[in-house]
């Protein structure tokens, strides 16, 4: 089993954290290497961050598959870092040409765009995974593989929550790139904190619980003046089998970094996980509390947890593994489709979960421009 | 300085955890004694109890009271610790009579009773503190005075909860008197879940901040069969300011005993507390998070704090001083009117957030009746 | 059954912090109350402090016991409060009159005092309890219970620490009263650091695992200069059955309050626990860590230990209940011995741990000055 | 800037756990890669290894020292991650010809091996890291920092432990690999307990601190029966500056992991660091605690540390991201030395905490075979 081979399509400007994030977490198994990518919009800088990092550079991403059409480049598997509005095309490009991707989230601008690609992925059943980096943490998959097993019965109640706090002053007037692109209606769609981060909150309270969101009750609020979209996300859901979902977001909370977590309340137990405390999660079934805890080592975990496991036990996996964990996952799905022997790979969030959670955001945000009138999902 | 002389009314049947709750919290200062009572509603039961205790016993609280007037009993004030349905009879005369009172909340059963409370108790000025325990936290204490001189700025957003599992099943079915009356509309009135946990984190939300909800709207939900009230409470409340609170309560989150707590977040800083780890208060304003611990000792608190501490540094105040604290209020109070040379009360709940609290819970009933629809409280 | 009423020698001055919260916790249940007491050394002083209490005074221990023995006064125990100098004599004066004591710690100046103490007692057969507070903590109870129960197999290491940091610089050369004494080797005896705080440590190492230390290879130190006893204080011992003592106290911790806590290591299981954290025991027995907590509610306890709690479940006992079980144990000795019917009293410390003590803390001082070599205690 | 070219001696069985680790780590940068190693003792199996890596495979690291002579291999530096008495011999060949060497702990068998591989080191002025991997998490470099700063005054005191529960039984007599070469004497060397783990709190201890240990007093243990070597270690340091040391290792504390970690107290602060709480640093200098946390985002750190930092605020970087920090060093190191434009490395432990790690636990032994016996180190 050589090395997978990776491109990437964005993520090599100076400004672009996150580019080097994937770069980091595919490369920290040794099973897979970037060899390619159109990093850039502009061709002579994508060129230049190519040769930075000692890979072969495309000067947009049409180039790079091409060289994959022609034999000339051969690619396991993309992965797009590019802003949202950028996700669309290049996904739907190489995806129709049969190469996995995994992409970053939200997946899309809008609902249409995210049916069409999720239409195109199943259509030539091509794998393709949606970057929710925080559904690779190990106590995530955990709390989801319990619920699944009937841990904790059925589900009543479910809160999910992100609480940042970067955007309580208008950075975007202050030349911030980050702020400016995201308040951005041009650019970012419909919602800034629904988006950018209560697609999170949506996620961990469906990925978790299996459980659709069917209609919704929104509160959305600009707190900062002169902004445009919303900095603060407020939602009553209605989920399948009447439970009901608490999802909130905020941008506006001062000192609050990446503040995410979620409650799940079932009528056998609950359980309750912390992004900032990702190596812990806790649950509740009788008189006393279970705390279980990722140092424990992988003896603790189910085999199909286990798999993904690299650290001795006492010692924490983290924001790379957890990321990592993702590529893990479209690794082993696309060395499975070539009969290698590979662990099964975990369900981690793939198109249907983008195109959920871009629905969920315009409901959320038509829902709330009706006085929090109930709205369809 | 003698001691103040207390009566109660109600608490003394086996069956009434908290009337010695309260008869632990008043002694622990050596400044007030419990001397007499009208302890059950049931008059030999009443005097039974009384003898236990070695207090003076009445039959009910008309004859404690007549004494009060006949001058064969002084008291400086009572507390009333009946279950709800009975608190505003009682309030009501001794207020009647000036006899300052500690009553149990929810304040009453209606709002109508709660206004004419309040306004007895204004028309005589006769001191009346409204017992929630847990705003006699110092760190709640600190946290409402930390807003009031503006450390957080404007408040923008404000979430409140209270997560209980106990009512997780029918327990009402099962001879349990607790849940028997608090599932009961003739006895609890017209929430379960509002009334009983919502009204605290009403409380903690507008008396932490000093600001009012003006609508609200709301999901309550009857999650377990066979029950009538609501047993999950979920309200998006507009405050003044253009604030917006997030307040939800639950008695159906298994293993969760009294998990409340409150954030707020502010144009300047954010706050955080939790009632199972009250001796804390999270306070983040710039890069670092600032946690205050109670174990710093009462020189790290302002002097309205610092009056009320009993420990030295390095260990906790807890329940039954955060109680003692309300009482604390009380003779205060009652001693400053007396001329006597007492450190000044803190604000703690009084009637006005008794008549707050049932309006609260009034508005976030009939909105959830109208499928979510904003109404004024 | 009336309220027991107790006697308080010492405690009653300004600077007699220990005096009221003994006051406070000695009346937290309602089923104790202080009637009277020679709270100063100086009698006029000591009329004035009891006038203020509402107590009958007396100007020095001596009179007080001289009305209990003429029969003017009844108490049913005393608790004395005075200084380490002044425990000895009253305590010995009101066990040879039979009348039980609760004595804080260090029991006496010197091992033939204590020695002297206790076999006053023992030949009496009266009660006496020695104000280990932390041993009043449930969950410091339930640790011992844990143990003789056999949960951790057999014990074979012990750590137990104590880190204050107020004796960092030399307060007593500012006038610090409590600083001044307790360096004083005319006040306090042959050490500071260890009499003081390590004999805390010292208790809960012994008195949770049920085995006494054997002899002891000890380091002091006295960092601060112009001190002339140990400000440091470290400590290996040799326990029963081949068990092994790390004990360490300092004063010199700078930031640090009564960060006291014990690990305890045996073949079968682990456990830990931390004064400042007070409400949580955390117990190792498997792969994954057991967190017990006090707010799971008495239901959790044994019944030895439940019959101490005093809160629902959800909140904290701390501080002042830790305090009030051991006169709650004191309390329920002296009924016992009037067939009255009250729950067995648990084994919180008595003289033997006062004498051991005394002599633990002398053989570290004579070890220390030799270099460490191991030294019986 | 190309990438750093790595080879690596030993770490390729399949018991081999730490191979791995070291090439997720030194992959996680994407500025170095492995490409060659020597990966097992047994020739066939080394070259298989390698293949199964697709890196280039020697069948021991003296063919691939003979490459890098000849100029047929290239290699910027080796890394060794044998059993430890198979350290010494590939390490001191490298360094004689000039190649840099990260190495695994403890540096070597013997104290006579660890100071002639320092000499190697110096006199070539070949760069050398001793895989400390806890000294790489930056909230330890900020502990380190902040004492080489003077923020906390004169060292006083230090406590360093590791606590484990892995050996608490007999593993060895069960074919557990890694119990049975710890407990061999031939394989491991003098101490088993102290040299496995004590090293990591020693090189904790001194590293922070600046502080050499002259002098121990050590008490070790071997609790399991049928052991010949220590599972148990206890020793007191007299520290330069009149500082004391309490260190103190153990393999018996059931349900432990790696419970590792220090507290420093000085004249004018104390600071306090958990391996399994990596991403905090608790800092006490007043009356509030400070509580630094790695999440606080790069802009909190010194630019010195700040250098090496690679998540978002809000996430933790954690044990592989620890690991490669020293990867980063040496590859900092290299590169400077060629003029590349990279920031400067920090002080990781290097020769000289190798042998003074090798000296401590070698005095120690010396001690507690002599009662204790103050022992120069």
């Amino acid at each position: 089993m050589g090395k997978l081979r990776v491109g990437m399509i964005g993520g090599g400007g100076p400004g672009s954290f996150f580019g080097m994030v994937h770069h980091r977490a595919l490369s920290l198994d040794a099973s897979r290497q970037l060899v390619a990518g159109a990093l850039r919009s502009e061709p002579q800088a994508a060129m230049a961050a190519a040769e930075e990092w000692g890979i072969t550079g495309y000067p947009d991403y049409e180039a790079m598959l091409a060289d994959c059409q022609s034999g000339k480049l051969q690619l396991d598997y993309v992965t797009v870092v590019t802003p949202n509005y950028a996700h669309y095309a290049p996904a739907k490009a190489f995806l129709q040409a049969g190469i996995p991707v995994l992409c970053e989230k939200p997946m899309t601008m809008t609902v249409a765009e995210a049916e069409d690609l999720a239409a195109v992925a199943k259509a030539g059943d091509v794998p393709f995974i949606l970057a929710h980096t925080y559904t690779g943490h190990p106590m995530m998959m955990l709390a989801k593989a319990m619920v699944a097993q009937g841990d904790l019965g059925q589900i009543r109640k479910v809160e999910a929550w992100y609480n940042q706090g970067w955007l309580a002053t208008a950075l975007e007037g202050e030349g911030n790139q980050q702020a400016g692109w995201r308040t951005d209606p041009a650019r970012t769609g419909i919602s800034n904190c629904g988006g950018d981060i209560g697609t999170h909150a949506f996620v961990a309270a469906t990925w978790v619980t299996g459980l659709s969101i069917r209609r919704v009750s929104a509160r959305l609020n600009t707190f900062v003046e002169g902004r445009v979209l919303d900095d603060d996300f407020n939602v009553i859901g209605e989920m399948d089998d009447g439970a009901t979902a608490i999802i909130t977001a905020t941008q506006i909370a001062i000192g609050y970094k990446n503040d995410s977590g979620i409650r799940v309340f079932g009528t056998k137990g609950s359980l309750e996980w912390y992004q900032e405390r990702a190596e812990s999660l806790l649950v509740r079934r009788g008189v006393c509390d279970e705390t279980y805890w990722i140092g424990a080592g992988a003896s603790f975990f189910p085999d199909s947890i286990a798999a993904y496991l690299r650290v001795p036990a006492g010692h924490h996996e983290d924001f790379f593994p957890a990321l990592a964990n993702l590529h893990q996952s479209l690794e082993w799905s696309i060395r499975k489709r070539r009969n290698e022997n590979v662990p099964s790979p975990f369900a981690h969030p793939g198109v249907d979960e983008g195109v959920a959670g871009m629905r969920f955001v315009a409901a959320a945000v038509e829902s709330s421009g009706k006085e929090g009138a109930w709205t369809a999902v």
